[in-house]
């Protein structure tokens, strides 16, 4: 638990309150209901008084982590008779200018824990808190009168916040940076900065602690920035053709409570503040065995690293942890129906509290949808037995399970998708509006700079160069808790001389059982290897190991140098793969605390420990990564453009887990005239 | 013309045949259509008597490509008012034992170039005398009497075809080697093989030139190789439900002839027997410039090299060149509506010449269908404009063009596919049946050797482990003929001091264009860089250079060592990305001749010339490798494992092409029961 080292118990004792008609949520995983978010409210009010004339913040209010084996042992229970874990939540609250890790437990509806953080870092920024820091801007007479003195209208101006970094500063207030923009005509006011300024604000004492107007930028048009479509001017296009989804026997999944069940998938689905989207107990039915078996015990989001690509003044901290810092939860927006998932998909709401305590609800904020995307699940045309002409085809489906996060300009799409055949793919998808720069330029000729960190998209305006890491934490449990991790290497051999044939050589699988976290650390493309998670206990038939292997995308590593301030914080980039022993305090990659973290209590840091990983309960990290030049294309609003992983079965299953699905046996289209407005 | 340097020009006669109404078809790219398949036939009779009686047989037959700048002056004209290219074929057929190239013109009904090919390397394999050498090898008395030997029952044997490759042999006649399997209660005969027999079919002299029966092996069991569903047993499952894709307005695409229309986006379709399916013309239109510019010239697969991973007498031949050798076009399949290509799909047939010169039909072929998966075209959600809460969200369809090829065991799904946005994605999916090698155990366990190279994947069964290597030739013409490569490297940077910000490092583009092919040899992962075709005499009004950017799927190369046979034949492997100058005779990466080949004439060779390819005619080869370690849940037939690539446009628009995109409209779920079977 490196972030709780520095932490001291300040006082355990129980507030024990009198018993209500108060109802558990049916799983141990639901995420916090409204009811518990008032409850907690409550508790904490008996000793912290909430409110606006209090100096008690909710900073962060999830779910506290119940222990493992309860849950596999709730889980496992025949119609789950076994009491379930306690359930309680975990808080981080700043109170009088500290940082408290409160655990509210719900039965006993009290505290049972409350310690201050001592360490370095500071807890996630509230929507709230950051509104006000904005407020503040404007109301703050030098930044009025800087704008002012550029010919701007201060009602046209927005000013958003950003998070400071570290930079070796050995004091790290909750200190932020706001940047303003222009709207004036446009409404995508990221393509419009108003740079030259450094406004920093104290979130604690909710003033600017420092404001420098260095010089004055030329501001790009709000011409050709406009996304609405209601808005735009015609001529629209390229036209595409509608489509509805007909499901004629109604959909395939079925929703209880927050338990998914979808062709031989089950799990379980959540929403936190932090992470967004959560995954866990999923599992697959083997009908051979006539039973679910686990894959993944829990999945999620668990930082994203964007750090931009220009050192100078107005550009090189941006270098956000968005989810420790701004909340991937926090930034998840509403889904449209049949835009943001289509047709057929079912929505479900997120709730978090608010920086006072009191709960919020994000509708449709998570979406699951059947994909019907024309692939081909499995086929075989056989033309060699006599008589026969045999093609067999099964068409695919696939269960998709999506959130969006929009963290300021950037829309993030997080997709888990389920295959009937055992796999689960991870896909990032890239959107929204790009970070730029105002430059005096319009075209590439008059560049004067040796660099101008990034592309001419528009008039007067650079993309500016920057990556996207986003980290996924993976707490695979495949078949059972106790797993190891295989790095199959394939090994060029020479033919010995015994075989008597001219080949010469060919490649065979070298297998490397990893036994501690740094025999797990995978740089994507340097070898040729299979990276699987095996169960060594048990075994298929034929005596292999039981496993899931990874099959990894396009491989991007961290380009900036290893002793500079955003790389110690997002080392946790320095391997695309890195596998943990399964510690329930190892949640988040960049630390419990990224705000203005110095790097201690990252992945990278708990990894050296070196601990051992063999034949235990261990946590697959994976990182997606972007490096991104942006193009003219990514303006105004940039094309989705998408990568990720996947996790397979290899020897998981006795045989192809979809051998006896039966195909899809449409013989008519329906006649009928759908009713459609357009 | 590599493969040209060793013929000698013959003779080159017309024979002028009397006119008749014989049209052409209406664009120079489309297949050979049956009437000028028999017309060729017609012609060459004429000088080589064609039939069962004379020793003469159509090898390859297709479209002899068109002088491209006549092929561009026709399209490029005002309603194609300029002549076409002159339509010719181009025919590789076998007379008495000897190769020869005939190019026959079809204004002038004649034969206009006739030459013998004195290289290596022999032409690909006819269904016609596969089919024959395998009913010889099912006379032959000794292979007989070893089937007697082994207590199997000829009538339920199966021998099938497969190439000798190439091992160092002086002369390489066309010979085979023929490989039996067993059906006897199972359908899936390559679960089955008969091992231990060479037996080695001369395709010239029509008979078994080697037999030898070296060993008895054990036969896998038929029991669990059945794949069909009616024969299958229940319990079934995973259940998936049905769905019908609907659209209101029809289908969004136009087929006129081969020429596709749809969206932005207009191209030609083909087919050819070698190849498969081919993608021409591939061209977008651009709203602001209010006219279609050209981005692919011609797309197609080049070869499929697929070495196996044994060096053992039974298998280390089996280093199969797909398309060389057995046609990927020969081996496409008929799709299935509904299951190979979803509701909605079009489909078009493929034809050409059978052994003796008359067209051979396989129906639906190729399909086209839009896909509907649920993705998102581009969104932004901007909550920073006060008073309005914006969300625009344009969903995205994509078409489809598919083919599958099936050689022999393995079932390739070939999709490319198209994005309003620009995006052209090549996909590769394996599935299928496993080649497999029987051995005598049924558990990991009872393993004595030390490499049984591969997996126990059923009782007495081991997959093998082996490599595919699918290379596309991609003929960019990136709004024009002449195109750069450039290898955009992002190099890391120290930050100058005088930017006096704490920020140590950032990573900036260091742009190269590769002046020779030297220069644009590229093997995937090991350095980041963006990979670009550039069009440089084009440029946006921001000064970028126009271009389509390579967006590589996760890397696989070759790992058989560079002296050994197979990978001196598949040495177009070595990089996974070439970029040639355009050559109209550079067509087939593994050389014209590729049955028995040597290697001297591959894209490897060409390449070793070094010749200039900046602002030239260019040609991209990328190859979409997989390792493939079979595993349990590739038994009997395996899950479709896809992976590819992606070339979108890179500054080839001045903004966003699908910004005024008009989302669907969809307002109410149709109401209606549509009738279906199930």
């Amino acid at each position: 638990m490196a972030q709780l080292q520095s932490t001291i118990l300040i006082f355990a004792s129980i507030f024990v309150i009198s018993s209500s008609n108060f109802i558990q949520p049916p799983h141990p995983f639901d995420p916090l209901t409204e009811t518990e978010l008032k409850l907690i409210r409550n508790v904490i009010n008996k000793t912290y008084p909430v409110g606006p004339k209090h100096k008690f913040t909710f900073q962060y209010v999830g779910l506290n982590e119940p222990d493992k084996s309860l849950v596999l042992l709730w889980h496992s229970s025949p119609h789950h008779n076994v009491k379930p874990p306690p359930r309680q939540a975990f808080i981080i609250a700043r109170e009088k200018g500290r940082t408290r890790e409160i655990v509210v437990d719900f039965s006993s509806r009290s505290i049972v824990s409350d310690k201050i953080h001592l360490g370095n870092g500071n807890p996630m920024l509230t929507n709230d808190e950051q509104e006000a820091a904005t407020a503040l801007v404007r109301r703050f007479k030098p930044f009025r009168e800087s704008i002012k003195k550029r010919g701007l209208k201060l009602s046209e101006v927005v000013v958003t916040s950003s998070t400071m970094g570290w930079f070796g500063e050995t004091k790290t207030d909750r200190l932020i940076k706001t940047i303003p923009f222009y709207l004036n005509g446009s409404v995508n006011p990221y393509l419009r900065p108003i740079e030259g300024m450094t406004i920093i604000v104290s979130l604690e004492k909710k003033k600017v602690t420092e404001f420098k107007d260095r010089f004055m930028a030329p501001l790009p048009k709000a011409n050709g920035t406009e996304y609405r479509i209601s808005k735009l001017k015609p001529p629209f296009g390229p036209v595409l053709r509608n489509a509805v989804v007909l499901q004629p026997h109604g959909p395939g999944f079925k929703i209880d409570g927050h338990i998914v069940r979808w062709a031989n998938w089950e799990f379980h689905m959540s929403f936190d503040v932090r992470a967004g989207l959560i995954i866990s107990l999923a599992s697959i039915f083997d009908m051979d065995m006539k039973k679910y078996r686990q894959v993944l015990y829990k999945g999620h989001l668990s930082e994203m690293f964007v750090p931009y690509m220009d050192p100078s003044a107005d550009w090189y901290f941006i270098t956000y942890l968005n989810c420790g810092e701004f909340g991937c939860g926090q930034s998840a927006v509403s889904l449209e129906p049949y835009t943001d998932c289509p047709a057929g998909a079912v929505f479900m709401d997120g709730i978090f509290a608010g920086q006072n305590g009191t709960p919020t609800k994000i509708s449709n904020v998570m979406c699951i949808f059947e994909k019907f995307a024309g692939d081909i699940m499995w086929r075989h045309t056989e033309a060699e037995v006599p008589g026969l002409e045999i093609t067999e085809v099964r068409p695919d489906v696939s269960l998709v399970v999506r959130m969006v996060t929009t963290v300021g300009n950037y829309d993030y799409i997080i997709d888990y998708e389920f295959k009937p055949c055992g796999s689960i793919k991870m896909e990032v998808g890239l959107t929204g509006v790009l970070e730029v720069k105002p430059v005096e330029y319009v075209h590439t000729s008059e560049i004067k700079e040796e660099d101008i960190h990034g592309t001419i998209v528009a008039d007067n305006t650079v993309g500016v160069n920057h990556d996207h890491f986003v980290t996924f934490r993976l707490d695979l449990d495949i078949d059972g808790t106790d797993n190891s991790f295989v790095r199959n290497e394939l090994v060029t051999k020479r033919s010995p001389k015994s075989v008597n044939t001219p080949r010469k050589s060919y490649w065979t699988t070298k297998r490397k059982t990893a036994r501690t976290e740094a025999e797990a650390r995978v740089r994507l493309g340097l070898r040729a290897e299979e990276l699987v998670v095996v169960n060594p206990n048990q075994r298929t038939r034929h005596g292999n190991d039981v496993g899931y292997r990874l099959f990894p995308g396009p491989a991007s590593g961290p380009l900036l140098t290893q002793d500079d301030y955003p790389q110690i914080r997002g080392a946790f980039t320095n391997y695309n793969v890195w596998i943990t022993p399964y510690n329930k305090s190892e949640v988040w990659t960049s630390g419990l605390y990224a705000d203005r973290s110095q790097g201690d209590d990252t992945l990278a840091v708990w990894s050296q420990r070196n601990r051992e990983i063999e034949n235990k309960d261990i946590v697959m990290w994976y990182t997606v990564g972007f490096h991104h030049v942006p193009c003219q294309e990514d303006f105004p609003t940039m094309p989705t453009l998408s990568s990720g992983f996947e996790l397979r079965p290899a020897n998981f299953f006795e045989q192809n887990p979809v051998l006896k699905t039966k195909p899809f046996k449409l013989t008519t289209t329906p006649k009928c005239t759908p009713k459609t407005d357009s």
